[in-house]
């Protein structure tokens, strides 16, 4: 971490909750934090609550970004189709990371266990922006159930980011031809 | 556990690990599965080396009963697109449990973050083993490409449980068209 001397004791415990609890899960010890953080334990019970806490933040500070870089731009021209499947696209060049261990907002509730957990809370709503998005795209690309599709969208993006994470298979040339078949199944051209 | 009186050491420790970590996760500690379990760490380490070596038996010793109902007899004599349609009803059935948390073989995948993990190794041929038979009814039903559809098919299988699993969505109204769209796509009538 070239950054570490100059960042914020808050910036570098939230740093290293993101970085070692997708590494290693949810489950990652407050010590093995703070020790790559650099932050005593003193100093991280002064800035969060509890561990629950620095978590959820962590996966709250990455949220925005995360679906800004996933979706096309609001002012984007293209149909509806390309616009998921420009979001299929992300998808898969994101699984490419030799370090991809699945989409960490998904990954995050299986390991947390409790939809009622704070950081499940974060979690699920950045997936139901996303739904969201194919939702409003297969209603303007005139899908015949937009509910439907939406669900079957959001279904295959997890199934794929899963799959990826634990290298039981690739998105390259199955992501693709899954939403197309999908896409045209739904009527959206 | 009524049986727990008339049961083994080996068998109480093989229950309780297959309940605790699906419940709990992978991180659960060999104190909380030996207290369940009602067993001495000491005769828990007579009878498996390790707590992974404990967390693999559990795994595999439930792996051939799952994989056998969840998809339909070899006999069976129905046509490969309702085979198929088959092993996605138990699904959804298996998904319907209150306490469902996704499958276990892939979420135990998930936890273990390691694919070189003993227990990956059991999870990984539990899911090949599912992927084997969709590939098998896809080129029986005359796929146009049987390893796509075969790929499809577990990543829907996949996808529908961890979101069951977290509790984003129900396989109901959703598996059956979406499975129907892939086997339609891919000529199995």
């Amino acid at each position: 971490m070239s950054t570490k001397a100059k960042s914020s004791p808050r910036e570098r415990l939230l740093e290293a909750a993101a970085t070692l609890t997708y590494q290693d899960g949810v489950n990652i010890g407050i010590d093995a934090l703070c020790k790559a953080a650099g932050v005593s334990k003193r100093s991280m019970y002064q800035l969060f609550e509890s561990k629950d806490d620095l978590l959820t933040a962590s996966l709250e500070e990455r949220a925005s970004a995360y679906v800004a870089a996933l979706l096309p731009a609001g002012d984007d021209a293209r149909p509806p189709r390309e616009r998921v499947l420009h979001v299929f696209a992300q998808a898969e060049a994101e699984a490419r990371a030799p370090d991809f261990r699945g989409c960490r907002y998904l990954v995050a509730q299986i390991e947390l266990k409790d939809p009622g957990h704070p950081a499940s809370g974060v979690a699920r709503r950045v997936k139901e922006k996303v739904t969201a998005f194919f939702r409003a795209e297969a209603e303007q690309g005139g899908a015949g159930d937009p509910d439907l599709l939406a669900r079957q969208l959001i279904l295959v993006f997890d199934g794929a980011s899963a799959r990826a994470g634990i290298r039981a298979d690739t998105p390259a040339g199955l992501l693709a031809p899954t939403v197309t078949v999908l896409l045209d199944a739904a009527g959206v051209r």
